[in-house]
């Protein structure tokens, strides 16, 4: 019940300032933090409560002054990434999650529509609002720089092959496939809605790719491109549901010759929903229903494997994070490779 | 960082009915609960994870059917109450927290303003919004119904006394330390703004006690009514800072003749705040800072001895909760019982 409040509580200490504070001066009293960072030392001892409590900060009774506890070992950079995280979620999730039943019955971002008048989904709000943009994006730039290279380790792509990146947004995760698996004749296509291509193109020339990458407009609900051998598809089958994961991955299979390739990579519940290692369930429906799709939402990595069979592949492989290696991660993420075989 | 979405998750199952249906009738499959709640299957899937996960729910895969799990064990009037404290944090509290920061910089209700226009604090807010005042209101009576009786059994009320309950608002708490200390010639008296006297001289009425309650309009900062040989101080010291608490304390010590008593009954953070069976640091900040006054906030038991010491009482008797003897309650309770001897 007390999780609203603890993360309002623990994100105002940042917010204050008190946290910077205490790593440039350990050891001062409420009085002398509430001074520098503007606020009154009764509220100022109010909201260090729980970081004492948590031990990410220590309180010494008798002096009456503050220091840094857990968060003394916590290099910079950590915080900020922490920081980051705790942004994202108040700027793109907090006030929009209050809406998250009416969400649910209309099947649409009603905080959306509430907070900035805007119908639509948040890829789309966040052409329109800086705010949203630059929380939702610095946090994605985190996500992608820590899974897509994990991905393209281990994703086989065949020398010289023609590769479509499928919603590969600005094309990106192209740069980095083609970096990560570059081979004579090997070239990868950005699949996108047409809007991306200019960006896209920018992209390409400004990391010297563009002779081997190129973009093809389009909309993967009416027709995927053929001509290729192997499909990317990342970060996009936990926004829609079922039935629209079935279309896309029905669509890929029509496009691809027999003996093409599919990968995918998407985060994945665990496989044991009680595991207490991971917050996924914890997170994502509030995320996906409330905040950026109305819809969607990840599913287990044998629920995956199950609908890209039933679609008409062969699953080759499948591999899954294993969070009780990766300290600090809360999400894992899974890959799914697979053939079309008839 | 995943308090407000479990507890918005959490909330969503509640408010959908989803709780309730599983209730009525058990093995129910996401088909099913969706079409009786109103909501597409995918998305129940997704926010069943949760109580799932927590055991509140049980699912089997098998069927693919959820039952109550934990749930199943909780008698509906304790549902009810879970329920209430759950809405009680979502209207008064969860929007109002966004603005956090910014009323610890103020020392004012920026979430309050932001969203109602209202200036002033919530205890003026429940007059005029109804929304606010049922879902606090209820949460109040469950928290003044549970602990009112525990303080007065823990109270000495000599027969015949003449007691002043404190900032009493409308008459409940005399009504009550009337009928718990009846003696010849106890009379309760509530002490509280002027415009508190009609419904609180209504409910003595009601409740048949109005030859031995009374009423007196006025302000707790400018003048406390002498004459008095017991004064009662029920959940209100924790309103504010110190340099409020102790102009009031002061009040009430020049108020009193040598021998006069004063009964304090206030929440309390524990001893060590690490305490892990306490919610109370997680929790009150944010409701006292964010949502009901822009400051405030409980203290521990002997921090509150120490200020009424310093206010020129001598404490005859403190008790404190023991949350461990509790279950289900998440805050502690204290009490501090002085005597003006000097």
């Amino acid at each position: 019940m007390a999780g609203p409040t603890r993360f309002m509580i623990l994100l105002t200490c940042f917010e204050l300032g008190v946290i910077d504070v205490l790593r440039e001066n350990s050891r001062m009293t409420a009085a002398e933090i509430g001074k520098t960072v503007g606020a009154k030392p009764d509220a100022v001892e109010q909201l260090l409560h729980l970081p004492v409590k948590e031990g990410f900060l220590r309180h010494d009774a008798v002096s009456g002054t503050y220091s840094l506890g857990a968060f003394a070992g916590v290099p910079e950079n950590h915080l900020q990434q922490l920081l980051q995280v705790l942004n994202m979620i108040k700027v793109v999730m907090y006030r929009q999650m209050f809406y998250l039943p009416e969400s649910v019955r209309t099947g649409t971002l009603v905080g959306l529509e509430k907070l900035y008048g805007f119908e639509g989904n948040l890829y789309e709000a966040v052409a329109e609002h800086p705010d949203l943009r630059t929380a939702w994006a610095t946090m994605m730039d985190g996500v992608t720089g820590q899974n897509d290279p994990w991905f393209l380790r281990h994703v086989d792509i065949p020398p010289g092959a023609q590769v479509l990146d499928l919603a590969g947004n600005t094309g990106l995760g192209a740069i980095l496939t083609y970096r990560r698996k570059a081979s004579p004749g090997l070239r990868v296509t950005t699949f996108d809605l047409p809007e991306k291509e200019t960006e896209c193109l920018e992209n390409f020339r400004a990391h010297g790719v563009e002779e081997h990458c190129s973009f093809i407009g389009g909309d993967v609900f009416e027709s995927i491109p053929r001509g290729f051998d192997v499909v990317l598809i990342k970060h996009f089958l936990d926004m829609f549901d079922k039935d629209d994961v079935v279309r896309i991955l029905t669509g890929v299979h029509e496009a691809l010759d027999v003996g093409g390739q599919v990968n995918i990579l998407v985060p994945v519940y665990p496989e044991d929903i009680g595991d207490p290692s991971s917050a996924g369930v914890d997170f994502f429906p509030a995320y996906f229903l409330a905040c950026t799709m109305g819809r969607g939402g990840p599913q287990k990595l044998s629920t995956y494997r199950t609908w890209v069979e039933e679609c008409g592949f062969t699953v080759t492989r499948t591999v899954a994070q294993d969070l009780t290696t990766m300290p600090g991660t809360l999400i894992a993420h899974g890959i799914l490779c697979a053939t079309k075989t008839a």
